[in-house]
């Protein structure tokens, strides 16, 4: 069987990583000749979770062509979140729980798609389908995605069936997932060794909006205060990173783990910030906004973007 | 539970429409409240299988967005070949095998795609994983849709699963598959008490091809000189109805379902054409040519002409 790689999205986090290599073994097992690999380094928290669990960070990659022919995707479908030259290989399978978008094959495919909270429960699934035995270190890592993207079961993507998948993953890593999610995501959270042009590109995604390329990045914080100290650095970064990479907006999303409220900053121009203001319904006040009970990206922020700039 | 529909593509064959009914039956066995419809009216071969096993054709929709928020595709995904107000509806659920293209959602939805010959074959797959029994009709149905879409397992798209299901299902429909299959796939050749204009149209899918608006039917014949007797009507309608559709291609796929050879008629500009004999490395002699061994239009016929036309 000729070799695919198998990555998650750039700016990688838990899922994108833990699910690349949980859905790589199991792929393997299953008769596929796979390697998971990375579009980038772990962040804290995912450094946190692989050495938790025994793992190396996968090898990054800058372009998939060069060595195999065939590639499958978790966590993502987009192009422009996938390898640079995405277009040059043939994507034989995705596993993924976020809209569809500017998705195009010429041949038939596996997709697995879900809304759940996290890859990692599609992917639980799939090893229970396939009746695969899932490895101790393994459910960990798929432990800590379903975690990492969930908050601990607190943001308003999770779903019934992540919480089984946390509770069946705990069992067979043998962890305390309240104490463990808590640590790991904390691990998380440490931003004042990084500067501001990491931080705004640490979990940040691109989506094309109607024409528009909108960029959403995100952190997580357990001090929201001490975040907004550095605003005007963040809006510095956010404007020089919108001209390099010819973002129409950018929205930097800092989100407070402990009670799931976020503030967010935005950089665009004057027509661009009056859609986001119709998106939430809300005035920004010197490029700042609060979004209280906000954690999710994809579930409460894409969706109004999408809906504000298409209408 | 608001209410959904459930169809497959428009001109629906016995795939479209047995597997709308089968997962139809399985979602709302799962806790959904859905009705399968269909996007025409069945054809003979369609008519013959849900005859044998009981059912009535489904009622045929025009619009969904009059009467549902919410729909599911089953095999297909392509906007062109899905209901007229497909964007002004939303889409939960896909179950298809075929490529994805210009299919783009706001939200996270669950999307099944298999490269399996037949859509009731994953519908057949996701029966057991969600531990539902088949009723013996709605397997008489599901078998018909997979003996048609793979010419009972004869066409280049079946694969190792598609023959477990047609075994399974056939056990459970109480049917010898092989000597059903035969019979329901002769009652759809009957072509001779049907106009031009209706069999170009019968199993007709519109692709968009690099900008080009590419119009491809097959009919399945068991006498294919017999058919070619009508090869200059035949190309007449086409090009009647390439002007009134704006095709800018519409190719004819003759197919013999007792020797899995067939014969194909091309209209469209000099340039069009070109590219059809790059795709299939073939010169047309009259708008004719022929292709041996050629059944599948999703495996045999759709990837060379978008290789072709995009190259």
């Amino acid at each position: 069987m000729e070799k695919e790689l198998v990555f998650g999205h750039q700016n990688p986090d838990t899922d994108a990583i833990g699910t690349a290599i949980a859905f790589s073994y199991l792929q393997n097992k299953l008769g596929y000749n796979t390697e998971a690999v990375a579009l980038g380094e772990p962040n804290d928290e995912t450094a946190y979770a692989l050495k938790k669990f025994g793992f190396e960070a996968p090898r990054v990659i800058k372009t998939a062509s060069n060595e195999v022919d065939g590639v499958m995707l978790v966590d993502h479908n987009e192009p422009q979140q996938s390898v640079s030259d995405i277009d040059k290989v043939k994507v034989t399978h995705v596993v993924d729980h976020h809209r569809i978008m500017n998705f195009n094959t010429a041949d038939p495919l596996y997709y697995r798609a879900e809304p759940k909270g996290c890859t990692s429960t599609i992917v639980w699934k799939m090893f229970n389908e396939n009746e695969v035995e899932i490895p101790k270190n393994i459910a960990g890592l798929m432990l800590s995605a379903i975690i990492s993207d969930t908050l601990l079961l607190k943001s308003p993507t999770s779903t019934e069936e992540d919480k089984e998948a946390i509770e069946a993953l705990a069992k067979i890593a043998d962890v305390d997932y309240k104490e463990y999610g808590l640590t790991m995501l904390k691990a998380g959270t440490n931003i004042a060794d990084k500067s501001e042009e990491d931080l705004i590109d640490l979990d940040a995604k691109s989506f094309e909006l109607n024409g528009n390329n909108v960029r959403v990045a995100q952190i997580n914080v357990v001090d929201l205060p001490e975040a907004m100290e550095r605003k005007e650095a963040f809006l510095k970064a956010m404007e020089t990173a919108s001209k390099e990479n010819n973002y129409d907006m950018f929205m930097f999303l800092i989100t407070n783990i402990l009670d799931s409220d976020s503030e967010a900053l935005v950089v665009g121009s004057d027509e661009n910030k009056a859609i986001f203001e119709k998106a939430f319904d809300k005035k920004l006040n010197d490029s700042e906004v609060k979004l209280p009970g906000v954690v999710s990206r994809k579930k409460q922020v894409v969706p109004p973007l999408t809906d504000a700039f298409e209408g």
